[in-house]
């Protein structure tokens, strides 16, 4: 049991005014337990109590033989599990869940009275995950080198005729080749005209000259994940291809300015969105500019028009600006940002030149 | 739109009191409108109403270009998707929902009052697709024709000094030269003691002789799961490993011989566990005999001594009696089963018989 982390999140949860919290997320539960488990429609839980007497629950079907530094309660698939939480819960008091619990388990808990109300916790477990710690930090940099590396061996895949399959199916054994325990999410490639989607999943479609190539990739290192687009040219680009990417390289570049401490995260939105918009590009820009990762390879929190949360030291997002014309061409570019005490560190340092392919 | 598949849920629906449903599974929502998201974080549902006006709530993120029969609305990741949602609603009336609900969506429908009180309505929606019609019938048995054939491949990848890890990494290519789409789970390979666990993952232990030689697997065709397990032994048996292979194989096939229309399911659970317990390892058959499957490899629906469904023409799912013994081996035969209108059609024809592998 990460007991540090747990005793930010029960601060978090006071805040809340709650003193007892049921997370389901299962990578919350490994960020304070180091316990993986992948439950399927199973239930599994860890309850914090701020008296300190946590519970993890468990299907006997789950295999965790190790301690873990708190009480465990398993249960069967016959057993009603709903029913055993209820005994370890203060029913005279709410309880918090994260935003992941289950309708299945939320409703019964609230038709049997198991606890006085029931309010969404998960921002003091985001929040806390959103803070990375020195551990995590380094770990989430040696996975962000390894995707520096694995771009320069990407690209060279690239030559007349190539599939985006053909690419993507060789991007698992080169993070491997790395060092890498595998992908974050499935690899993205795309070329021309496919990369106005902004989730294209690769298909037979060959490489032409002028297309974009764009790859975003990400792999994962010790459990940390790394995630950063390039947007290559195969053998030519156009003026207006050039233009595009221009943009965005200079809307990634505005937005990566200008994190330090205390600046709102909308605003790094707004920095790259404006410019962009300035263009005559606003409405091609379909998505927000970033988003946490750690554990997961999109953790909660945004950097988007809509954030209210401001930069703090050791959180890590992406910075990922994009312009998608239909039928046309897409570009993004996207780092994944640290912030430090004074300002930034780029966890990405491959660069955010044009290149152009000969392949 | 399949509209008859959305009748029988609604009929179902009118009989636990609700005119709307808000169904977030996307595997209910592919089965429904042959739409398929991954939503990740985001928002995907479909809201099913007794007038006949569904809606398809979706990310401007998600990639879905084509008709579907029933009005589409988009949202942004800026838009406050809940709010969206009510207006779709009639706040006058019960709202039912899928037990896959998120409390981040869940908690403030109920907070804003969005409906006259929120029951879980998943046996709507589960029973009817655990009732398969006869084009995901016909699905079922190609997928299942596939997997034995897979499964003759499988066994004779099996020779001195290989491991789990090297036979698994063949199986996905072995698939798709069969035809497959793609496994339906990642599959479990597993040696002598390593059996022991029945959700062991596939390791670098390499066989030796004597042990048994356990292969879970199932793959994908046209969108529906295959899943079976049969257990070798590598070049010799032991009589008290032949025991065990025999009693689990008649725990088996007593439970296949009482399939029928009618037939309690708990009782099926009964017939392995019963003849299992008889010969003195109950404790050893540690999980529920089967369990529904089809677009998803565990669908809801229970093959368990909690079971209160009756098997009804149409139900697909598996018989799956196991021994599991610690530090020594483990033993399943898991086959895929039909009820059909007089019986059942056992969707594996591949062998019970113990087989020795000389490899």
């Amino acid at each position: 049991m990460h007991q540090e982390r747990a005793q930010r999140i029960l601060k978090a949860l006071e805040e809340l005014g709650a003193e007892q919290m049921l997370i389901t997320d299962p990578m919350s539960i490994y960020y304070l337990t180091d316990v993986y488990v992948q439950p399927y429609e199973r239930f599994f839980g860890l309850l914090l109590r701020t008296d300190g007497h946590h519970i993890l629950f468990l299907n006997r079907l789950f295999h965790v033989p190790q301690e873990v530094g708190i009480e465990k309660v398993w249960y069967s698939d016959t057993d009603p599990v709903t029913e055993i939480i209820t005994q370890y819960l203060d029913a005279s008091k709410p309880l918090a869940v994260d935003k992941d619990l289950k309708a299945r388990h939320l409703l019964p808990l609230m038709e049997s009275r198991a606890a006085a109300g029931f309010l969404n916790g998960s921002l003091a477990v985001d929040r806390t995950r959103g803070i990375k710690d020195a551990e995590e930090q380094a770990k989430m940099i040696a996975a962000s080198e390894i995707n520096d590396a694995a771009m320069a061996r990407f690209k060279t895949l690239v030559h007349e005729g190539v599939t985006e399959l053909e690419i993507a199916a060789q991007i698992p054994d080169i993070y491997r080749e790395l060092g890498a325990e595998s992908c974050s999410f499935t690899p993205l490639v795309a070329f021309g005209a496919n990369a106005a989607d902004p989730h294209h999943e690769p298909d037979n479609t060959p490489v032409k000259p002028g297309d974009c190539v764009l790859f975003d990739v990400g792999c994962i290192k010790d459990g940390y994940c790394s995630d950063m687009t390039r947007t290559f040219f195969f053998r030519e680009v156009s003026e207006h291809c050039r233009t595009i990417y221009n943009i965005v390289r200079r809307a990634n570049e505005a937005a990566e300015a200008l994190i330090r401490p205390g600046v709102p995260l909308c605003k790094l939105d707004a920095a790259a969105r404006d410019l962009i918009t300035a263009e005559g590009y606003g409405p091609q820009f379909n998505h927000r500019l970033g988003h946490f990762i750690g554990l997961s390879e999109h953790e909660y929190g945004d950097v988007s028009s809509a954030s209210d949360w401001q930069a703090e030291p050791g959180m890590i997002f992406s910075i990922e600006p994009g312009i998608y014309l239909s039928n046309d061409t897409g570009v993004r570019l996207e780092d994944l940002v640290l912030v430090t005490d004074d300002g930034v560190q780029l966890l990405n340092r491959y660069s955010h030149e044009l290149e152009i392919i000969d392949g």
